[in-house]
């Protein structure tokens, strides 16, 4: 394998060089490929009028983006009841996540709450027991953040080696949204905290409304800190199957805690051990014994494009690399990509400058010489922490684990612009 | 009319002030206002699993927010070819607006073109006439930038006074969503500038793929500047009804500007002035002269809720005022409220700093009296800019004219909580 690495091409000259091989840029000739003369004619779109649309339904994509959706397998789970369903990041750009196509996991099915029935109590080591109605809740002062949301087993699956062939299935338990809520920290002063005397080492224990529960424990410095009672994501309703009408962001940590139509928060003296944070959400190590309490998301990237279900359809010439970036433990401040299998690194270009536990989009605009190439993206977070390599991480965790792998990921791209999802060494 | 205003309260009390009146808080007794106990017993939707969810379908918004849509009202346009269709502003928070409820203009309907059909074709003064695929303009380095699109004619019909009975249908014309596309300044270096000549007063003139074509003249510099040849929104494609595969982004410039299914840009030594830039899309003063060239969206706001379509439910005690706020000149720096028709102003919370040419969310948090409120915000901009009212722009530009109405707004809140449209004097 060698690669002819130029860097960014002369803009002027940036797809003329590619015209030979692609075929598909006409120069003074105006045509296309085939030959066909193009826009001197009238198109048969512009011949008369469009469709009307009918506003009163919520405006859906158009019928060719059919295949952007949040899964086209039937054969990850078992059913729909208890489940998991990705978000179809090789077909995305940009940072935001649709709530139309972003992942989710359902540990008993989604339950269909309305705004009238819900009701959000906070008990335990408080002042005074509060019940609030979603109407109480509309009325505490809001903030605004976009964070993305990460399942702890995404990627979980290639401990084992490269298993699944395409980033919405390796990356894809992951979303990215702009969360409207109230601080916990502000609902957890109106039930009065003093009952609960030093803070320090007191926990919240939150739960759903769901059958499942699915509850979990929260240090009391982490509710305090940055997490929010959510009503609306990017702008709207949260969907259904996102914990409607109200759910927990808990910015940076594993999407488990992130409790979907949030029932019930206990201020307590202890962890509860529940079954969420004991027999699943801890990390069986080489001698068996389980880390617990590992709750951060770390730095983690990944290229979404080209990738196996986004493979290069246009030969060599000008590519755009892409893919996101994310960090538990800050904000992304830069990301490295290698085409050799991590023998050399570049630096990507980030779309924004990184935000705090959110994602972070990159590109690395490439000259591709149409040669095979072992695609790689490594995060770098404003801890200073660095994403490690597959054989790093399993130094430290050996092959037990099913939660929080964030190595390193590779993608085989052939001559043929197919890829693959493969390991080197 | 006089207010009472404390501003701010204390938060450890925030709710239970309100309990007496609302009934909709308890305290120790954990029952709702209607007696009923709560969360001591199994929920009904605890009692077994929810709904399995088909995740090869788009996610859709729950059932209960069915009526968070673009309109539901037939009167304003004739049909749905011709027609506008309006965000739900009344209903949303934060900042960005998802593609399934965003506004629309439609002139000729909205086509139908799909990837493999669409070209784009830049000619005129440059060295080399050029055609490109969809497929070639994925290989040009891209960038992604959050902006508001806002119809020129948003808040038209307020000229005359006060129509129309809802944020929805006096603001609804915007929208704010994160572009992945392009720069502009990239395809015209590509086909050469230099047959151009002095781009100093040079235009491009871009045109739509739509039997309408929309046809608008643009100037050089701003073609170089900011604009962009946008493929996604929000992450995904661009719906149908947004100029599916490709639309131009105008950031800070009238929505009409920002073509649908991009289809030609030719640049050109004078502006076309096309039928978009003369018959319409221009300001009639009081002396029946007509400004041109008004591209710029100035600086604007409007408190979402409480507005008619979002009246106060919960009676007096803490209340979140809250709205949007924008400027096509650059950032918002910050917002005024008056809820006593802008004798009082009392500067409102940004959700976040401002950023260039994009929707600003706001909230002022106060204790409401219960009595009758004459609701404004007023924003401000980086270019010093403050928001005019009525009066101030009437005085200025007649009343003749369609677009560009950027002038304070006013929600009369009655002491029911029920709001409705109004002029102050």
């Amino acid at each position: 394998m060698t690669m002819s690495f130029k860097g960014k091409p002369s803009r002027r000259a940036f797809l003329k060089g590619a015209v030979a091989a692609t075929g598909s840029i006409a120069g003074a000739s105006m045509a296309n490929a085939a030959g066909d003369p193009l826009i001197t004619q009238v198109q048969e779109w512009a011949s008369g009028t469009g469709d009307g649309v009918d506003a009163t339904l919520y405006g859906m994509p158009i019928q060719f983006e059919s295949d952007v959706i949040r899964r086209n397998v039937e054969w990850l789970t078992a059913d729909t009841i208890s489940s998991i369903n990705f978000t179809p990041i090789h077909a995305l750009d940009g940072t935001i996540t649709p709530q139309g196509c972003a992942f989710e996991r359902h540990h008993s099915g989604a339950i269909e709450l309305s705004k009238a029935d819900y009701r959000l109590m906070i008990n335990g080591l408080v002042d005074t027991p509060l019940v609030f109605t979603y109407e109480d809740l509309e009325r505490f002062p809001r903030e605004n953040h976009v964070y993305f949301c990460e399942c702890a087993a995404n990627t979980g699956m290639e401990w084992a080696g490269a298993q699944l062939n395409g980033a919405q299935f390796t990356h894809g338990m992951i979303h990215n949204m702009e969360y409207s809520g109230i601080p916990l920290r502000a609902l957890l002063e109106e039930a009065g905290l003093d009952a609960a005397g030093d803070l320090k080492d007191k926990w919240v224990y939150v739960e759903g409304a769901d059958a499942s529960s699915n509850g979990r424990s929260i240090p009391m410095e982490k509710a305090l800190d940055d997490v929010l009672v959510a009503f609306k994501a990017n702008g709207e309703a949260l969907r259904k199957e996102h914990g409607y009408p109200v759910r927990l962001v808990v910015p940076g940590w594993e999407g488990n805690m992130w409790i979907k139509w949030l029932r019930r928060i206990e201020v307590t003296t202890q962890a509860i051990e529940s079954r969420e944070e004991t027999s699943k959400y801890t990390d069986t190590l080489e001698d068996g014994t389980s880390r617990k309490w590992t709750w951060v998301m770390d730095a983690k990237s990944v290229v979404t494009s080209p990738s196996p279900q986004a493979p290069i359809k246009h030969g060599h010439g000008p590519l755009v690399i892409t893919g996101l970036a994310w960090s538990g433990r800050g904000s992304i401040t830069g990301v490295d990509v290698s085409i050799d299998g991590g023998k050399n690194w570049q630096e990507a270009r980030l779309g924004a400058p990184g935000t705090d536990k959110a994602l972070s989009r990159f590109y690395l605009d490439i000259d591709w010489n149409g040669e095979e190439m072992f695609l790689q993206s490594r995060a770098r977070d404003s801890s200073g922490y660095v994403q490690p390599s597959k054989e790093e991480l399993r130094e430290v965790r050996g092959l037990n684990s099913i939660y929080h792998n964030n190595c390193i990921q590779t993608w085989w791209v052939k001559a043929d612009g197919e890829a693959e999802n493969v390991e080197v060494s």
